[in-house]
């Protein structure tokens, strides 16, 4: 990667609302630079008064720093916009950026209001969104055999290989109603599904994980144990793999992934589609 | 909003990565315009094959749909935009528009190199988040009073006013370890926080709701139950908020909020910094 030495560039995340769109995309952005950024979320900057405190916000790091500013923002309305923009940075803004060109496109003027990406608490996609978080809540780890035909997708592997996070993040991301079971020796030794699986095979994707890393991850829960000894794991993963193989389940390894990769490539395989957003 | 009554517009959404940060933007940008989209999210396009595949779906939609269909892409690689760029589509990269002039700000060349924004799983900031996710579970409900003391915030409130979500994301998005716990009747008679929490005051945050709402979200739940009636509901609520009030906690209504508002909210009002991104 490019290398660089200087001091610290301040970014700016400015948005009316949250400035997790603004935010999401700077550091998607940044990360492909080897540079340091000291990153400063502004977010419900809503009004005429707030937009100035941002603008002198701005103005003082300019004054300070050895780099001039980076700002990126999420203003819909022009008027605070025009106040940030008019502070001593490099400034990149989401809207200015792609609205006016997809106007054009559309032959129609965009609302510019403020607060319009999320969905507030009485849309029927909040409810979605709730409904699978508290799906996932009760289907978490095996605890219940109850409605497993309403989830959308089940996972299974060994413990440890990442199926609560994953199910969480789908849940909440994107409403999808995630349970999660896992492998245990009684299953290798039975050398069958658990039997609350198989009326939903259908449904069921594995996740495994790389022994070493799996030896490493239960060592920090339980230091010294057999649950964690590196041969146990070992084995584990082996008859959990071979398993899957057998049964003819869809799995991944999330040894080098990201919840978000693990999660994107769930619903890809699957053709789940998202219930909120 | 504006009005616009043609069909439907395709969106294609296309990344070398999860395409998380490219639906964040588009969701953003689109919803300023009151048309119905159909978005098509294509994940992990990491070769030129995929690349080629890619923009040949974008064309057959060109000819199949009224309108031509709108890109947005995320690709770090130069010979894959190029490949997708070539389709008929009203383009948009967010690497090419933000990345040469940053390069020239920072008077360095980007990486280029693809999955650079997502923590993987060995990375010190994946174990704060999954740490951050272990922690919100156990001390979800207030299950648990042990290692409160770890908590960077507790979030307190009637049942159902949005707690469990709030911590959950707060841990999975940012890495906090977010505890949460119910104000109860009982706490109400007694007329004091729980005992469990009074050592942590500066931690806790509250979350209150409108009455006539959550007697809606608990009547989900229970229907005709006491625990859901509108009147038992209004007494929880006022008597919470006097709380809240009297013992100098923090609160917010989640009423009309999304829980990414609840969240920055919380984090901007604690200033909390988080552990992950």
């Amino acid at each position: 990667m490019a290398q660089h030495t200087d001091p610290t560039h301040s970014v700016f995340i400015v948005s009316d609302g949250t400035g997790i769109t603004a935010e999401t995309l700077a550091h998607s952005i940044l990360s492909q630079f080897d540079v340091r950024f000291k990153k400063i979320r502004l977010p419900f900057v809503d009004t005429t008064e707030k937009a100035q405190e941002v603008a002198q916000a701005i103005n003082k790091s300019a004054g300070n720093d050895p780099h001039r500013p980076i700002v990126f923002s999420s203003l819909a309305k022009t008027e605070f916009l025009e106040i940030v923009r008019a502070s001593n940075a490099l400034h990149f803004d989401l809207i200015q950026t792609f609205v006016p060109p997809l106007e054009e496109e559309l032959g129609m003027k965009a609302a510019r209001a403020m607060g319009l990406s999320h969905k507030s608490a009485d849309s029927a996609e909040y409810g979605n969104r709730m409904d699978a978080i508290n799906f996932s809540l009760a289907h978490d780890d095996g605890q219940s055999h109850k409605n497993l035909a309403n989830a959308d997708v089940i996972l299974v592997g060994v413990s440890r290989s990442g199926k609560t996070p994953t199910s969480l993040y789908l849940a909440m991301q994107y409403g999808i109603r995630a349970a999660n079971y896992p492998l245990i020796p009684e299953d290798f030794e039975r050398d069958s599904l658990p039997s609350a699986l198989t009326p939903h095979k259908d449904k069921l994707f594995g996740l495994s994980i790389n022994p070493e890393r799996l030896a490493a991850i239960r060592n920090e829960r339980l230091p010294n144990s057999k649950y964690a000894a590196l041969e146990n794991c070992k084995q584990e993963v082996q008859r959990a793999e071979a398993m899957m193989q057998r049964e003819g389940i869809r799995w991944l390894s999330s040894t080098t992934k990201s919840i978000e990769e693990i999660a994107t490539a769930i619903m890809q395989e699957l053709k789940l589609e998202k219930r909120v957003g």
